[in-house]
Protein backbone atom coordinates (compact mmCIF):
# COMPACT_ATOMS: atom_id res chain seq x y z
CA UNK A 1 0.00 0.00 0.00
CA UNK A 2 1.46 3.13 -1.54
CA UNK A 3 1.92 6.02 1.79
CA UNK A 4 -0.85 8.64 1.82
CA UNK A 5 -0.13 12.02 0.39
CA UNK A 6 0.19 13.80 3.40
CA UNK A 7 3.36 11.31 4.53
CA UNK A 8 5.01 11.06 0.85
CA UNK A 9 7.55 13.69 1.61
CA UNK A 10 8.84 11.89 5.36
CA UNK A 11 12.66 11.48 5.10
CA UNK A 12 13.36 10.37 8.71
CA UNK A 13 11.25 8.74 11.12
CA UNK A 14 11.77 9.83 15.13
CA UNK A 15 10.77 8.20 17.86
CA UNK A 16 9.40 8.35 21.18
CA UNK A 17 11.14 5.28 23.18
CA UNK A 18 9.67 5.60 26.86
CA UNK A 19 6.55 3.44 26.46
CA UNK A 20 6.19 3.53 23.03
CA UNK A 21 9.14 1.46 22.03
CA UNK A 22 9.62 -0.12 25.23
CA UNK A 23 7.60 -1.16 28.40
CA UNK A 24 9.43 0.38 30.84
CA UNK A 25 7.21 -0.31 33.79
CA UNK A 26 7.60 -4.15 33.49
CA UNK A 27 11.05 -4.06 32.94
CA UNK A 28 11.46 -2.05 36.38
CA UNK A 29 9.11 -4.29 38.29
CA UNK A 30 11.42 -7.19 37.30
CA UNK A 31 14.45 -5.40 37.83
CA UNK A 32 13.28 -4.65 41.06
CA UNK A 33 11.96 -8.00 42.37
CA UNK A 34 15.53 -9.50 40.99
CA UNK A 35 17.24 -6.70 42.94
CA UNK A 36 14.81 -7.75 46.00
CA UNK A 37 15.67 -11.58 45.65
CA UNK A 38 19.08 -10.99 45.89
CA UNK A 39 19.22 -8.92 48.68
CA UNK A 40 16.55 -10.63 50.69
CA UNK A 41 14.62 -7.21 50.57
CA UNK A 42 10.45 -7.79 50.38
CA UNK A 43 9.01 -4.54 48.91
CA UNK A 44 5.92 -3.58 46.95
CA UNK A 45 8.28 -2.81 43.33
CA UNK A 46 5.15 -2.25 41.42
CA UNK A 47 4.58 1.02 43.83
CA UNK A 48 8.20 1.44 43.60
CA UNK A 49 8.91 1.63 39.56
CA UNK A 50 5.22 3.83 39.56
CA UNK A 51 6.82 6.22 42.30
CA UNK A 52 10.16 6.42 40.47
CA UNK A 53 8.62 7.36 36.94
CA UNK A 54 6.03 9.35 38.79
CA UNK A 55 9.05 11.59 40.02
CA UNK A 56 10.27 11.90 35.51
CA UNK A 57 8.25 14.96 34.64
CA UNK A 58 9.04 16.78 37.97
CA UNK A 59 12.82 16.22 37.09
CA UNK A 60 12.56 17.23 34.06
CA UNK A 61 10.86 20.45 35.08
CA UNK A 62 13.36 21.53 36.98
CA UNK A 63 15.98 21.47 34.14
CA UNK A 64 13.24 22.78 31.63
CA UNK A 65 12.31 26.15 33.95
CA UNK A 66 15.50 26.58 34.77
CA UNK A 67 15.83 26.36 38.61
CA UNK A 68 18.34 23.16 37.66
CA UNK A 69 21.20 23.24 34.79
CA UNK A 70 21.32 20.70 32.09
CA UNK A 71 21.61 17.33 33.51
CA UNK A 72 21.73 13.86 31.96
CA UNK A 73 18.57 11.57 32.36
CA UNK A 74 20.61 9.10 33.76
CA UNK A 75 21.47 11.93 37.05
CA UNK A 76 18.12 12.61 37.12
CA UNK A 77 16.80 9.29 37.27
CA UNK A 78 19.08 8.85 40.31
CA UNK A 79 18.60 12.03 42.35
CA UNK A 80 14.60 10.20 42.17
CA UNK A 81 16.11 6.72 43.13
CA UNK A 82 18.05 8.24 46.25
CA UNK A 83 14.90 9.31 47.90
CA UNK A 84 13.05 6.26 46.84
CA UNK A 85 15.13 4.29 48.79
CA UNK A 86 14.58 6.06 51.84
CA UNK A 87 11.06 6.16 50.69
CA UNK A 88 10.59 2.59 50.55
CA UNK A 89 13.33 1.82 53.39
CA UNK A 90 15.41 -0.32 51.20
CA UNK A 91 18.81 0.37 53.17
CA UNK A 92 22.18 -2.22 52.78
CA UNK A 93 22.96 -1.33 49.17
CA UNK A 94 26.28 -0.43 48.11
CA UNK A 95 26.93 2.66 45.94
CA UNK A 96 27.64 0.07 43.10
CA UNK A 97 24.49 -1.75 43.67
CA UNK A 98 22.02 1.48 43.51
CA UNK A 99 24.48 2.43 40.25
CA UNK A 100 23.61 -0.79 38.90
CA UNK A 101 19.96 -0.57 40.07
CA UNK A 102 19.87 3.10 38.45
CA UNK A 103 20.71 1.51 34.67
CA UNK A 104 17.95 -0.55 35.00
CA UNK A 105 16.82 2.19 32.47
CA UNK A 106 19.45 0.45 30.06
CA UNK A 107 17.85 -2.76 30.15
CA UNK A 108 14.06 -2.24 29.20
CA UNK A 109 12.51 -5.02 27.20
CA UNK A 110 10.67 -3.43 24.01
CA UNK A 111 6.95 -4.25 23.00
CA UNK A 112 6.72 -7.68 20.97
CA UNK A 113 6.26 -6.06 17.69
CA UNK A 114 9.02 -3.40 17.62
CA UNK A 115 12.25 -5.25 16.36
CA UNK A 116 10.35 -7.07 13.76
CA UNK A 117 8.32 -3.21 13.14
CA UNK A 118 11.38 -1.03 13.24
CA UNK A 119 13.31 -3.41 10.83
CA UNK A 120 10.83 -3.17 8.39
CA UNK A 121 10.90 0.22 8.53
CA UNK A 122 14.31 0.40 8.21
CA UNK A 123 14.50 -0.46 4.66
CA UNK A 124 13.17 2.75 3.61
CA UNK A 125 13.33 5.05 6.39
CA UNK A 126 16.09 6.22 8.53
CA UNK A 127 15.24 5.66 12.22
CA UNK A 128 15.97 8.29 14.92
CA UNK A 129 15.30 8.17 18.77
CA UNK A 130 13.63 11.28 20.00
CA UNK A 131 13.96 10.59 23.65
CA UNK A 132 14.35 12.40 27.07
CA UNK A 133 17.18 9.39 27.15
CA UNK A 134 20.54 10.60 27.21
CA UNK A 135 22.46 9.68 24.61
CA UNK A 136 24.45 6.89 26.46
CA UNK A 137 21.16 5.56 28.49
CA UNK A 138 19.96 5.25 24.53
CA UNK A 139 22.94 3.16 23.43
CA UNK A 140 23.28 1.05 26.25
CA UNK A 141 19.22 0.27 25.46
CA UNK A 142 19.85 -0.55 21.93
CA UNK A 143 22.27 -2.62 22.24
CA UNK A 144 19.82 -4.43 25.53
CA UNK A 145 16.94 -4.67 23.16
CA UNK A 146 18.43 -5.15 19.74
CA UNK A 147 16.63 -1.69 18.44
CA UNK A 148 18.70 -0.71 15.21
CA UNK A 149 18.77 2.95 15.88
CA UNK A 150 20.63 4.87 12.27
CA UNK A 151 21.43 8.03 14.65
CA UNK A 152 20.41 8.96 18.44
CA UNK A 153 19.38 12.49 18.46
CA UNK A 154 16.58 13.76 21.14
CA UNK A 155 17.13 15.91 24.47
CA UNK A 156 21.09 15.49 24.91
CA UNK A 157 22.20 16.56 21.90
CA UNK A 158 19.75 19.37 21.80
CA UNK A 159 20.00 20.22 25.13
CA UNK A 160 15.82 20.58 25.42
CA UNK A 161 13.83 18.04 27.33
CA UNK A 162 10.70 17.43 25.69
CA UNK A 163 7.68 18.78 24.96
CA UNK A 164 10.06 21.85 24.43
CA UNK A 165 9.90 23.02 21.12
CA UNK A 166 13.59 23.30 20.61
CA UNK A 167 14.01 19.38 21.37
CA UNK A 168 11.98 18.44 18.07
CA UNK A 169 13.47 21.34 15.98
CA UNK A 170 17.36 20.94 16.36
CA UNK A 171 16.62 17.48 16.06
CA UNK A 172 15.46 18.37 12.37
CA UNK A 173 18.13 20.35 12.20
CA UNK A 174 20.54 17.53 12.89
CA UNK A 175 19.10 15.23 10.63
CA UNK A 176 19.43 17.98 7.50
CA UNK A 177 15.87 18.20 7.37
CA UNK A 178 12.44 20.83 7.23
CA UNK A 179 10.48 19.64 10.10
CA UNK A 180 7.91 18.70 7.59
CA UNK A 181 9.71 15.44 6.42
CA UNK A 182 10.40 14.06 9.90
CA UNK A 183 7.73 11.85 11.44
CA UNK A 184 7.76 11.64 15.30
CA UNK A 185 6.34 7.92 16.23
CA UNK A 186 4.82 8.18 19.72
CA UNK A 187 2.46 6.62 22.14
CA UNK A 188 1.84 10.06 24.11
CA UNK A 189 -0.90 12.33 22.65
CA UNK A 190 0.63 15.40 24.33
CA UNK A 191 4.43 14.64 22.49
CA UNK A 192 2.81 14.60 19.11
CA UNK A 193 0.59 17.54 19.85
CA UNK A 194 4.17 19.12 20.28
CA UNK A 195 5.78 17.87 17.49
CA UNK A 196 3.06 18.50 15.11
CA UNK A 197 3.70 22.30 16.38
CA UNK A 198 7.16 22.54 14.86
CA UNK A 199 5.38 20.86 11.61
CA UNK A 200 6.58 17.57 12.43
CA UNK A 201 4.01 14.56 10.83
CA UNK A 202 2.46 12.27 13.48
CA UNK A 203 1.97 8.61 13.67
CA UNK A 204 0.32 7.67 17.24
CA UNK A 205 0.80 4.28 18.19
CA UNK A 206 -1.47 3.32 21.23
CA UNK A 207 0.44 1.37 24.76
CA UNK A 208 -2.52 0.85 26.63
CA UNK A 209 -0.78 -1.00 29.54
CA UNK A 210 2.39 1.25 29.74
CA UNK A 211 1.08 2.18 33.11
CA UNK A 212 -0.35 -0.59 33.91
CA UNK A 213 -3.84 -2.48 33.97
CA UNK A 214 -5.58 0.57 35.23
CA UNK A 215 -4.22 3.22 32.66
CA UNK A 216 -6.93 5.65 31.69
CA UNK A 217 -4.98 8.48 29.05
CA UNK A 218 -3.23 7.97 25.94
CA UNK A 219 -6.06 4.83 25.22
CA UNK A 220 -6.52 5.97 21.64
CA UNK A 221 -5.56 8.90 19.54
CA UNK A 222 -7.54 12.40 20.62
CA UNK A 223 -6.53 14.55 17.32
CA UNK A 224 -6.06 14.11 13.87
CA UNK A 225 -2.48 12.74 13.46
CA UNK A 226 -1.22 11.39 9.77
CA UNK A 227 -1.11 7.90 11.11
CA UNK A 228 -2.79 6.35 13.81
CA UNK A 229 -1.40 2.49 13.97
CA UNK A 230 -2.20 -1.11 15.94
CA UNK A 231 1.36 -1.41 16.45
CA UNK A 232 5.17 -1.17 14.50
CA UNK A 233 4.25 -3.66 12.14
CA UNK A 234 1.09 -2.07 11.39
CA UNK A 235 2.83 1.45 11.08
CA UNK A 236 5.78 -0.39 8.82
CA UNK A 237 2.72 -1.38 6.58
CA UNK A 238 1.06 2.22 6.48
CA UNK A 239 4.06 3.68 5.58
CA UNK A 240 4.51 1.73 2.53
CA UNK A 241 7.60 -0.81 4.00
CA UNK B 1 43.87 -13.48 22.55
CA UNK B 2 42.60 -11.32 25.70
CA UNK B 3 43.40 -7.57 25.60
CA UNK B 4 46.85 -6.15 26.86
CA UNK B 5 46.40 -3.87 30.67
CA UNK B 6 46.39 -0.74 28.78
CA UNK B 7 43.21 -1.18 27.11
CA UNK B 8 41.39 -3.56 29.43
CA UNK B 9 39.33 -0.55 30.65
CA UNK B 10 37.95 0.76 27.06
CA UNK B 11 34.38 1.11 27.02
CA UNK B 12 33.54 2.51 23.45
CA UNK B 13 35.70 2.48 20.25
CA UNK B 14 35.73 6.08 18.85
CA UNK B 15 36.25 6.03 15.01
CA UNK B 16 37.69 8.60 12.64
CA UNK B 17 35.74 7.94 9.50
CA UNK B 18 37.17 9.63 6.35
CA UNK B 19 40.31 7.76 5.35
CA UNK B 20 40.32 5.26 7.85
CA UNK B 21 36.86 3.93 7.53
CA UNK B 22 35.77 4.93 4.35
CA UNK B 23 37.90 5.75 0.84
CA UNK B 24 36.87 8.58 -0.13
CA UNK B 25 39.26 9.72 -2.76
CA UNK B 26 38.34 6.28 -4.83
CA UNK B 27 34.70 7.12 -4.07
CA UNK B 28 34.87 10.95 -4.83
CA UNK B 29 36.43 10.35 -7.83
CA UNK B 30 34.30 7.63 -9.06
CA UNK B 31 31.33 9.86 -8.56
CA UNK B 32 33.16 12.63 -10.76
CA UNK B 33 33.72 10.17 -13.41
CA UNK B 34 30.00 9.04 -13.51
CA UNK B 35 29.03 12.69 -13.64
CA UNK B 36 31.25 13.56 -16.20
CA UNK B 37 30.31 10.38 -18.60
CA UNK B 38 26.58 11.40 -17.56
CA UNK B 39 27.00 15.31 -18.65
CA UNK B 40 29.44 14.44 -21.41
CA UNK B 41 32.18 16.51 -19.33
CA UNK B 42 36.07 14.77 -19.84
CA UNK B 43 37.95 16.56 -17.33
CA UNK B 44 40.13 15.17 -14.58
CA UNK B 45 38.25 13.84 -12.00
CA UNK B 46 41.60 12.23 -10.02
CA UNK B 47 42.93 16.01 -9.48
CA UNK B 48 39.75 17.25 -8.78
CA UNK B 49 39.26 14.84 -5.97
CA UNK B 50 42.36 15.98 -4.51
CA UNK B 51 41.34 19.64 -4.73
CA UNK B 52 38.19 19.30 -2.79
CA UNK B 53 39.86 17.19 0.04
CA UNK B 54 42.70 19.95 -0.33
CA UNK B 55 40.29 22.93 0.70
CA UNK B 56 38.87 20.57 3.47
CA UNK B 57 41.07 21.49 6.41
CA UNK B 58 41.51 25.95 5.12
CA UNK B 59 37.39 25.63 5.41
CA UNK B 60 37.60 23.92 9.26
CA UNK B 61 40.04 25.87 10.03
CA UNK B 62 37.43 29.26 9.04
CA UNK B 63 35.34 27.47 12.06
CA UNK B 64 38.23 26.40 14.06
CA UNK B 65 39.51 29.93 13.97
CA UNK B 66 36.37 31.62 14.74
CA UNK B 67 36.69 33.47 11.10
CA UNK B 68 33.16 31.53 10.59
CA UNK B 69 30.52 30.76 13.15
CA UNK B 70 29.19 26.81 13.63
CA UNK B 71 29.17 25.53 9.74
CA UNK B 72 28.37 21.96 8.66
CA UNK B 73 30.60 19.86 6.56
CA UNK B 74 28.15 19.42 3.93
CA UNK B 75 27.52 23.31 3.55
CA UNK B 76 31.81 23.60 4.02
CA UNK B 77 32.15 21.04 1.42
CA UNK B 78 29.25 23.04 -0.50
CA UNK B 79 31.45 26.19 -0.64
CA UNK B 80 34.63 24.33 -1.99
CA UNK B 81 32.48 22.50 -4.86
CA UNK B 82 31.49 26.27 -5.89
CA UNK B 83 34.96 27.30 -6.28
CA UNK B 84 36.37 23.96 -7.83
CA UNK B 85 32.99 23.77 -10.53
CA UNK B 86 34.60 27.42 -11.41
CA UNK B 87 38.31 25.97 -11.38
CA UNK B 88 37.77 23.12 -13.23
CA UNK B 89 35.20 24.44 -15.79
CA UNK B 90 32.37 22.81 -14.87
CA UNK B 91 29.04 24.62 -16.81
CA UNK B 92 25.12 23.68 -16.60
CA UNK B 93 24.81 21.76 -13.89
CA UNK B 94 21.59 22.65 -11.97
CA UNK B 95 21.08 23.05 -8.38
CA UNK B 96 20.10 19.96 -8.24
CA UNK B 97 22.90 18.50 -9.97
CA UNK B 98 25.31 19.95 -7.52
CA UNK B 99 23.55 19.41 -4.59
CA UNK B 100 23.51 15.28 -5.72
CA UNK B 101 27.19 15.72 -6.40
CA UNK B 102 27.72 17.35 -3.03
CA UNK B 103 26.51 14.20 -1.84
CA UNK B 104 28.89 12.36 -2.94
CA UNK B 105 30.37 12.24 0.36
CA UNK B 106 27.21 10.21 1.78
CA UNK B 107 28.41 7.43 -0.80
CA UNK B 108 31.85 6.38 0.57
CA UNK B 109 32.83 2.86 -0.24
CA UNK B 110 34.62 1.01 3.21
CA UNK B 111 37.66 -0.41 2.66
CA UNK B 112 37.69 -3.80 2.09
CA UNK B 113 38.13 -4.94 6.02
CA UNK B 114 35.97 -2.71 7.62
CA UNK B 115 32.04 -4.22 7.91
CA UNK B 116 33.55 -7.85 8.76
CA UNK B 117 35.63 -6.10 11.39
CA UNK B 118 33.05 -3.85 12.96
CA UNK B 119 30.82 -6.28 12.81
CA UNK B 120 33.30 -8.17 14.84
CA UNK B 121 34.25 -5.55 17.07
CA UNK B 122 30.35 -4.51 17.71
CA UNK B 123 29.93 -7.64 19.61
CA UNK B 124 32.19 -5.94 22.65
CA UNK B 125 31.90 -2.77 22.29
CA UNK B 126 29.47 0.07 21.36
CA UNK B 127 31.08 1.25 18.06
CA UNK B 128 30.96 5.38 17.81
CA UNK B 129 31.71 8.22 15.04
CA UNK B 130 34.15 10.55 16.36
CA UNK B 131 34.32 12.34 12.87
CA UNK B 132 34.22 16.01 11.40
CA UNK B 133 31.29 15.09 9.08
CA UNK B 134 27.70 15.99 9.91
CA UNK B 135 25.35 13.73 11.70
CA UNK B 136 23.24 13.46 8.82
CA UNK B 137 25.96 12.77 6.33
CA UNK B 138 27.46 10.05 8.67
CA UNK B 139 23.82 8.77 9.15
CA UNK B 140 23.89 8.36 5.33
CA UNK B 141 27.53 7.09 4.74
CA UNK B 142 26.65 4.41 7.45
CA UNK B 143 23.30 3.70 5.46
CA UNK B 144 25.27 3.31 1.79
CA UNK B 145 27.84 1.19 3.74
CA UNK B 146 26.28 -0.65 5.69
CA UNK B 147 28.56 0.54 9.07
CA UNK B 148 26.89 -0.41 12.22
CA UNK B 149 27.26 2.48 14.49
CA UNK B 150 25.71 2.57 17.65
CA UNK B 151 25.63 5.90 17.92
CA UNK B 152 27.01 8.70 15.78
CA UNK B 153 28.95 11.33 17.72
CA UNK B 154 32.15 13.49 16.55
CA UNK B 155 32.16 17.38 15.29
CA UNK B 156 28.54 18.33 15.16
CA UNK B 157 27.00 17.32 18.56
CA UNK B 158 30.28 18.87 20.14
CA UNK B 159 30.34 21.94 17.98
CA UNK B 160 33.79 21.46 17.68
CA UNK B 161 36.15 20.34 14.93
CA UNK B 162 38.72 18.12 15.35
CA UNK B 163 41.72 18.64 16.56
CA UNK B 164 40.24 20.77 19.44
CA UNK B 165 40.18 19.29 22.10
CA UNK B 166 36.49 19.82 23.36
CA UNK B 167 35.54 17.23 20.04
CA UNK B 168 37.07 14.76 22.10
CA UNK B 169 36.14 15.30 25.88
CA UNK B 170 32.61 16.22 24.93
CA UNK B 171 32.14 12.86 23.23
CA UNK B 172 33.72 10.81 25.86
CA UNK B 173 30.70 13.10 27.85
CA UNK B 174 27.74 12.26 26.06
CA UNK B 175 29.06 8.20 26.87
CA UNK B 176 29.77 9.02 30.47
CA UNK B 177 32.32 7.44 30.09
CA UNK B 178 35.85 8.73 31.47
CA UNK B 179 38.27 9.80 28.13
CA UNK B 180 40.69 6.56 29.52
CA UNK B 181 37.84 4.48 28.81
CA UNK B 182 37.01 5.75 25.32
CA UNK B 183 39.80 4.67 22.51
CA UNK B 184 40.10 6.49 19.32
CA UNK B 185 40.48 4.56 16.00
CA UNK B 186 42.25 6.27 13.30
CA UNK B 187 44.66 6.20 9.90
CA UNK B 188 46.19 9.61 11.21
CA UNK B 189 49.30 9.82 13.76
CA UNK B 190 47.62 13.73 14.45
CA UNK B 191 44.18 12.28 15.37
CA UNK B 192 45.44 9.79 17.88
CA UNK B 193 47.92 12.26 19.23
CA UNK B 194 45.32 15.36 19.72
CA UNK B 195 43.11 12.25 21.33
CA UNK B 196 45.42 10.96 23.82
CA UNK B 197 46.51 14.10 25.25
CA UNK B 198 42.42 14.12 26.22
CA UNK B 199 43.45 10.87 27.72
CA UNK B 200 42.37 8.75 25.26
CA UNK B 201 43.32 4.97 24.51
CA UNK B 202 44.73 5.32 20.83
CA UNK B 203 44.78 2.55 17.89
CA UNK B 204 46.38 3.42 14.65
CA UNK B 205 45.40 1.11 11.51
CA UNK B 206 47.74 2.54 8.57
CA UNK B 207 45.43 3.14 5.33
CA UNK B 208 48.44 3.92 3.10
CA UNK B 209 46.68 4.17 -0.52
CA UNK B 210 44.25 6.96 1.26
CA UNK B 211 46.03 9.71 -0.60
CA UNK B 212 46.60 7.49 -3.85
CA UNK B 213 49.52 5.79 -5.02
CA UNK B 214 52.09 8.73 -3.82
CA UNK B 215 51.24 8.87 -0.62
CA UNK B 216 53.99 9.72 1.87
CA UNK B 217 52.42 10.28 5.63
CA UNK B 218 50.81 8.57 7.81
CA UNK B 219 52.38 5.25 6.48
CA UNK B 220 52.65 3.83 9.55
CA UNK B 221 52.47 4.57 13.49
CA UNK B 222 54.83 6.95 14.51
CA UNK B 223 53.95 7.50 18.09
CA UNK B 224 53.64 4.80 21.02
CA UNK B 225 50.06 4.26 20.45
CA UNK B 226 47.96 1.48 22.47
CA UNK B 227 47.57 -0.95 19.84
CA UNK B 228 48.83 -0.60 15.70
CA UNK B 229 46.94 -2.75 13.66
CA UNK B 230 46.89 -3.89 10.41
CA UNK B 231 43.19 -3.37 9.26
CA UNK B 232 40.05 -3.83 11.21
CA UNK B 233 39.80 -7.49 11.29
CA UNK B 234 43.35 -7.71 13.10
CA UNK B 235 42.40 -5.13 15.21
CA UNK B 236 39.06 -6.82 16.65
CA UNK B 237 42.10 -9.72 17.53
CA UNK B 238 43.88 -7.55 19.03
CA UNK B 239 40.84 -6.21 21.48
CA UNK B 240 39.75 -9.61 21.79
CA UNK B 241 36.55 -9.97 19.97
Amino acid sequence: MPPSPAIAHVKALTFDVFGTVVDWRSSIIREGRALGARKGLDRDWVAFADDWRGLYQPQLEKVRSGQLGWTKLDDLHRGSLNALLKKHDIRGLSEAEIDDFNRAWHRLDPWPDVVAGLTQLKRKYPLVTLSNGNVSLMMHLARYAGLPWDAILGAEPTRHYKPQPECYRLTAEYLSLPPEQCMLVAAHNSDLVAASKVGYRTAFVPRPTEYGPGQRENLKAEHEFDVVARDFQDLAQQMGC
